[in-house]
């Protein structure tokens, strides 16, 4: 991969695999800002959180070259595809981070569980601006019209401004037509929780198992300044992310805790 | 699961699975506190970070009850046995989640693909103080006793004062005997990365594949206010982590970039 002009490096993965639309849909809105290497799980991998493989040996598998772009598949997670696309195939480290369009929300608590964001997160500590990007659309097919026209506003201005220091972006889409979309909002994490409700069922050989089901639980459904509440007003939510999980002002607390616990 | 008395409920678990020395060692400790009901992953299950199980069901095995401690294996990752524990085997939400002693470090940025860290997190997103314990030390026999001496102290700590809320606790201890051990340390996480360094070998079938290795890289190995710094010094490291990733600070200067794109 050589830089041969100065269009950004643009590396694009997910977690829905390398043969979702979303995916497809995220490259075309990168092709036309620089130039793209797609590498993306061999099937979809929602949920995975920032597992790594460790236990295993990867495989990765060159598809096709289009226009330019490459396209690759990688048995691993979003993680995975991540550290072997900068470490195995890239030239140079790229200049933006595009994960997505996932197929589903990752607003509020879902950051957490969505491997999405954790691609996006994984680029963030190899300090590359990046970007994951969900529509809060279930479906094999979303309208990802809304998607391409703010998605491509968001990552021209990241493209021009770079980000914060230790953050990535953690972009949702509601569903609903270009038309109806009404700006872009910043916005933090909605508290909230997936409650969950396990699906007990017996197989033929009378032994139980479970299916993880369950339902998201908003706990401040009215705070205007959140991800949830943007979106179900028909914003986009932005939420900048932190790559540090240390809770600074908790440190203060928990040091002067210990120290009456000492005398 | 009745509690049957004044002494706190007790989830442990971890992601070196049901058999691994260092849940027994974190069992021994919770017993003296609490009841407990114990529940891991049947095999090791390392490096999974928050993923969750959702292409498959769950299955979950009673192996033992032992001096009123219940011993449950669960096929899926860290985050799945908590949920399941709360869930499915438990009568009322714990007092406290403990995860670990996790076989390896899992300070500075190991945090983000820690499964033992994983389970502190969902403890915390289920308002339930969670502390994750690690020591520094891969072996599959590491030295326990500094471990269960300040590990104690501070299981006992939170269990007085609680956690702030929002937070839970990342734990590492050194490589080191409880003489060495210097004392407690409240910490952030140090800024650090894994540098990948992919092991390429081919298959007798002459196909390429991949082993993740790497190494650990300080970025700032002379600050005093950093885990790392405090392990290589002989203390014990507790970090505050944080269960809400936005970046508060991040919003007003996005916020204001965007405005100005507008104009």
């Amino acid at each position: 991969m050589k830089k041969t002009n100065n269009r950004p490096l643009i590396l694009v993965t997910n977690d829905d695999g390398i043969y979702a639309p979303g995916l497809k849909t995220l490259i075309e809105v990168a092709e036309k800002l620089g130039d793209v290497v797609a590498i993306a799980p061999d099937e979809g991998r929602s949920g995975m959180s920032h597992a790594i493989t460790i236990k295993y040996p990867l495989r990765i598998k060159k598809l096709k070259e289009e226009g330019g772009t490459q396209f690759y598949s990688c048995s691993g997670t979003p993680a995975d595809c991540v550290k072997i696309a900068i470490n195995q195939i890239m030239d140079r480290k790229p200049d933006l981070l595009l994960s997505g369009i996932n197929h589903g929300s990752n607003s509020s608590i879902s950051v957490v569980y969505s491997g999405t964001m954790a691609a996006a997160i994984e680029g963030g500590l190899h300090a590359i601006p990046s970007i994951g990007l969900s529509v809060t659309d279930y479906s094999s097919k979303p309208d990802f019209s809304g998607a391409v026209l703010y998605g491509e506003r968001i990552i021209k201005h990241t493209i021009l401004d770079g980000l914060p220091p230790g953050v990535c972006l953690n972009v949702n889409f509601p569903k609903l037509s270009v038309d109806e979309i009404r700006g872009i909002k910043v916005c933090r994490q909605a508290r909230g929780l997936w409650i969950e409700e396990f699906d007990k069922r017996t197989d033929p050989h009378r032994r139980d198992y479970y299916w993880l089901t369950g339902y998201f639980e908003n706990y401040e459904p009215d705070a205007e300044d959140t991800d949830e509440w943007a979106l179900k007003n028909n914003y986009v939510s932005v939420v900048p992310v932190r790559i540090d999980f240390s809770d600074l002002n908790a440190m203060e607390k928990l040091r002067s805790g210990y120290a009456k616990a000492r005398t």
